[in-house]
């Protein structure tokens, strides 16, 4: 059978599997479900992911597989969207448990609660947004340094961490007081056919 | 030059580190460093780590690496509390970023903020207390089933989900609640000498 994500289109961590899965040329099929809409919570799904969370991917042979990092590293196991070298490859792990510790829950959440729940960015909790700031600066820091975050290459970090910090502004984040991670991002949206 | 680890012994993430070392037999120097006194937040601390965050590394080359989970995926590369099979291992990232994302936010910080702010339970957060339950009870739910997360052996998933799991009472989590994780959580302290 051919790879199936169940995903949101609205989720940055839905769409990296996407990304991942074409920039490998892996055929797929996507079955939507709105998250608004709590489809990942019918007893259906329950049954697939207890955790009630997208992306949920069932591969090729039939098992299930969750976390969007996860299925990330599974769909592009052996690839060059990870590095060969040890501390390269462990470099790309740090940025990815990174993103879902320190980047995820403040830029993507900030996003979420203004342009899916209709707050203002007035409304927003200032721990959202001091926090959002911190990780798009460390961002900076490391992309005014090397092209992409683990070095010379496109990895899946890359992947990982443009999802949310593309539509960042949709969070109220102005990502030209960012210049080096807004042309990040443009090279990685190039590279992922995704301009 | 011998491993170093930045790390407060009060906190899992460091732990999970400190465990993975000794159950590999690899020499290591911990440097205890008191997150309460900020003192991961010191000029010459941010030069090792921008993000101010321990566990914080320095390997046998004199290379720096973070994040609790990508250090331990480094150190055990190769080793056996990494599944070879490429599902296993899968599923292994799997619990590893849903530990980060899912559990320590609500197990660990239930826990940090009773035990050391000194917080009652009744003034913590109501969706801590409920999302660290939920986290539990999926937790008994694999564990009713398997007697580690990734089948039947060890893995990284065990090591990572045990370190706040087993002091989730003093964020007031009663694990009598939840058999199978109770049962669990001795058989990984067993293993890792750390009963």
């Amino acid at each position: 059978m051919t790879l199936r994500i169940y995903g949101d289109s609205k989720s940055g961590n839905c769409l990296k599997v996407k990304w991942t899965a074409e920039r490998l040329h892996l055929p797929y099929d996507w079955v939507e479900l709105d998250i608004l809409k709590a489809e990942s919570r019918t007893p259906d799904f329950l049954a697939l992911n207890p955790a009630g969370q997208v992306p949920t991917v069932i591969l090729r042979d039939g098992r299930v597989l969750a976390q969007s990092n996860a299925i990330m590293l599974h769909l592009a196991d052996g690839s060059v969207l990870i590095p060969s070298d040890p501390y390269e490859r462990a470099k790309m792990y740090e940025w990815l448990f990174w993103e879902q510790y320190s980047h995820e829950p403040y830029v993507a959440v900030a996003r979420f609660q203004m342009t899916y729940l209709g707050k203002p960015r007035e409304s927003l909790d200032g721990k959202l947004v001091e926090k959002g700031k911190a990780a798009l600066a460390r961002l900076e820091t490391q992309l005014a340094a090397t092209p992409f975050l683990v070095g010379k290459r496109l990895t899946l970090a890359d992947i990982a961490l443009v999802a949310y910090t593309r539509v960042a502004h949709e969070g109220g984040f102005d990502l030209s007081a960012y210049p080096a991670v807004k042309a990040w991002v443009g090279r990685v949206e190039v590279a992922l056919g995704i301009h």
